[in-house]
């Protein structure tokens, strides 16, 4: 039989832990293709790169996986993989993975996050896409629960029927072992906002610089049907995505505006 | 009468002709605080700078006009005059706008828009928030039909009640002399992405690089209720945007599916 080919992307970039080991895993059920940053580009969304060229080296050979780095965004690993790679290899996917990511993606951090931008520009492909993330920023971090919902949830979409219109998962896993994992709940984005701060220092030339810092406001903390509640009830949190961002209820009230 | 506060972003940085006319244009209605990014961040979506210094930078003050520039991304922007800078001047917004921004943020460009990034970003914040896109890429394109169209709704977007939940707009004006436009629609999302083409060069070094180009995909081009179908027809796309990108619809699928 054929095996299924499996895409993979990330954004803390090739030599990140938990991408390595989702590659690793993916490799027992499928031929491995992934293209993940040359470096971290944690926060970057959505974005592209339309100003600089972009280049592409093979960073790991082996039977059934091929790891490439691009020197773009998340995004623009997939569309170099989708547009020009995947082709070129003559293959076509039958699931996309992006992650491990360090850090959870759940709420609002779907918007922000490269791995969830990787996930959603993938699904756009056709196969069906999982966003994978741990709720743990450490290097180092124990992937052990997420490699075991992924040995699930690989064999379980490389099952269904190609959608027919993108499908997406974002997958976050709570900091626990295997054993402390009470099981998995489909939930919706939990609303919420980040509300930062901004440490303001001085540089050597006397000029003010900032970084950026903050937390997050949950503005439903007692929602049981939201990622954050799964997250902190130690479920894994799975929640199905969409990009129409049309807010449809208020079409009519516009509708009822004189402009 | 206490003048009201409008805060204004871009991407395409300070000194874009897009941004400098409706920041003129907005001075009339209100005293106006910008922030854009010191240059073009297109395409830069909702990423954040998590591993840089940000700074700031006046570069024009008069009545009623402060701009600053920002190196960060149009998110950055945002979150530095929310969580610095309005703040500091003792100052809350009335209304957000985001642009004029030099082409079109109708459909999926939405999702890669730093422009549509930075008026998503502000809304979060409370007062409402407009992304205001004309459909020309030139850098002296023609503005003043999206002018006109900002007269009318800078006005409107004032006067209504404070929203209980993140309101914002993504308006898209067509290429059109002001008596050419039939009018504006309120619309959803054109359902579509981008399928990119990557032109292959060599470099001097002999190395392949490649630069992202590609054209918009429109699923559904008959659509009436859309805003591409508006701007092809010459009208004004309004699209009300939320940035709850749960799939709803697909909750009860995945119950269904055994993990």
């Amino acid at each position: 039989m054929k095996r299924p080919i499996i895409f993979i992307s990330n954004d803390d970039g090739y030599r990140a832990k938990g991408f390595n080991e989702i590659v690793n895993c993916a490799a027992k059920f499928g031929d491995v293709v992934a293209i993940a940053p040359d470096e971290t580009q944690s926060g970057k969304a959505h974005a592209i790169t339309m100003y600089d060229p972009l280049y592409l080296t093979l960073r790991r050979e082996e039977p059934h996986i091929k790891v490439y780095s691009c020197n773009g965004t998340p995004v623009d690993c997939v569309k170099m993989a989708y547009d020009w790679l995947l082709p070129e290899l003559g293959l076509t996917p039958d699931l996309n993975i992006s992650g491990i990511n360090h850090g959870s993606n759940a709420a609002i951090n779907v918007l922000y996050s490269g791995t969830m931008g990787a996930a959603i520009e993938a699904s756009f492909y056709g196969a069906p896409s999982i966003g994978l993330s741990l709720d743990d920023h450490d290097h180092d971090a124990d992937f052990e629960a997420t490699i075991a919902f992924a040995e699930r949830i690989i064999p379980a979409m490389l099952a269904i029927d190609k959608p027919s219109e993108p499908l997406c998962l974002n997958i976050n896993v709570p900091i626990a072992r295997p054993e402390e994992i009470k099981g998995y709940r489909i939930c919706r984005q939990t609303r919420g906002f980040w509300k930062e701060e901004f440490f303001c220092r001085q540089d050597p030339r006397g000029r003010d610089y900032f970084w950026l810092t903050g937390g997050f406001c949950n503005h439903e903390p007692e929602a049981e049907d939201t990622d954050e509640w799964a997250l902190e009830n130690n479920y894994i949190a799975v929640v199905p995505i969409k990009v129409d961002l049309t807010d449809y209820a208020r079409i009519n009230m516009l509708k009822g505006l004189k402009l």
